[in-house]
């Protein structure tokens, strides 16, 4: 079933405890192209790029199966670039630069082949434009996921909750969804947030796995826990594509799938974070991903006779 | 099968952002065998009160099937009291008041019907009252579980080592993992503690789960999210009680029950922590713990056809 993902493609410098990149490739549109190409080979990407990407990672998604004819290319301009630095634990980081260069003013372009979309992913990028998105779709999809960050519930709140009830599902970090309900409790701030409008809320959680609620129903699935994370850069990105791309193969957005999805998530992000940037998710063989799933089951799986 | 509990039975002053107690029964023992009697009526109770403890919890304690022939109480003498005052977050908190009193030279005495003992559990206290309490057991119990604390580790690092070398199972939380070890990545630190002794280390998150290492396997429980948590005091010792109180009732120590039994002891702690003190563990049903189990196996099964 086709999926159009939207989020930005972009060039990154990080600096982690245990290495530095000056400009690498980025961008969380990038990051859930890449990863739901591994369950569907109808990714549509919707994005904008200056002059300076290079073609090859074009080349290169297309490979992987992702359609990049929404991608637009912006002669004479540069694409957005962000650099951070990550603390010593990974679980926090300091953005250090922001330059927006071609997303200042992204007008997204849904192409004619993508209104065919079931299955909609808003990664992370301005309320507004997310918005735009959905209103140009001339179908609604079956089923709409968005990423969002506290940045936009700082500066852009009213658009991010006309947003919020315009989608089905929401996946915001524990931090954001304190920020967005004004509660502490997750489970408190999980049900404040549903009221907003997004009917299944995916709190991510970093390495303390990530949890799924839906009106009364709760889930968790675990992060795997690893001798060495090299970088977390997208991995909550990353998290969302083996999400969504669970969902739009399966063509089932039953609760009980989307535990199913969720740990599809959370285990392509365990491959994310062992190297810099999305390198981590271009070559994975079929059996890296089963087997990769395989210790999610055993990780939690037991028995109980009650 | 009988199972010897070792630990503080005491006072606590415990404040936390939802309210405060001058004086409330506490200590690790306590906790420890209110939860391990819900699984085994043959729980044996090795600590030392002053004469100001309250003869009523002794025979609460009694009738929840805990003996205390191994419970002192010193004539003339204070127990044990703890005061401390939790952060906003309730994952951190400062101590405020240690007198400790009769367990300044708490000298454990092992009555001559406790030495039919088959399971053992270590309390937070002193490694050298540890290693007594088990040198004094004429027959090596079939499991020995030891819980200990940063403290220890500061002041008494050559005491707790001898103690880790004699135990199966260590249970300590996150950051005490990393002090112990000096590893800051957990699955590192797992493989470096089991080499100090413990063949079995469990790693308590608080509010983010508890895993379960042991050689290449790796287990992981959840904690349920709860909207209210009102007092988290004690619930590492109630984890550590449902753990060894579902092994003692069993009889079964392999890896897959030790799973069923970190499930036990994450279910019993979610109880605990929604009243000051042990005050949640007195009136449980069967049902409470049957119902609350269950949430455990709706939280985590999912279903991948692999």
């Amino acid at each position: 079933m086709s999926l159009v993902v939207v989020g930005s493609v972009a060039f990154d410098g990080i600096e982690t405890p245990f290495g530095k990149v000056d400009k690498i490739i980025g961008g969380s549109g990038t990051y859930i192209s890449y990863c739901a190409s591994y369950f569907t080979k109808n990714v549509k990407l919707v994005s904008v790029v200056g002059e300076d990407f290079p073609q090859e990672t074009i080349q290169h998604l297309n490979k992987k199966g992702v359609s990049t004819e929404g991608l637009q290319i912006k002669k004479g301009e540069k694409s957005f670039f962000w650099q951070g630095k990550y603390h010593l634990d990974l679980n926090s980081r300091d953005t250090l630069v922001t330059e927006l260069n071609v997303l200042a003013d992204f007008d997204p372009v849904i192409p004619e082949s993508y209104q065919d979309c079931e299955y909609l992913i808003l990664g992370n990028l301005t309320p507004q434009v997310q918005k735009t998105v959905i209103d140009r779709l001339k179908k609604r999809p079956k089923l709409i996921v968005m990423d969002t960050m506290n940045f936009w519930m700082q500066i852009a709140l009213d658009d991010l909750k006309v947003v919020l009830k315009m989608v089905d599902v929401l996946s915001i970090n524990d931090e954001e969804a304190r920020l967005l309900s004004g509660e502490h409790s997750l489970v408190k701030a999980a049900k404040k947030i549903q009221e907003m409008g997004p009917k299944y809320l995916i709190i991510k959680k970093g390495e303390h796995g990530a949890l799924l609620f839906h009106k009364d129903e709760l889930f968790y699935a675990p992060a795997l826990p690893l001798a060495d994370v090299f970088d977390p850069t997208g991995a909550g990105d990353t998290f969302a594509g083996g999400f969504i791309g669970h969902l739009a193969k399966t063509g089932d957005i039953s609760f009980e799938n989307m535990k199913a999805a969720l740990i599809h998530g959370s285990a392509m992000a365990s491959f994310c974070v062992g190297k810099f940037g999305p390198e981590a998710l271009y070559e994975l063989s079929d059996e890296d991903v089963q087997n990769r799933l395989q210790e999610f089951v055993d990780l939690v799986q037991f028995e109980i006779n009650l």
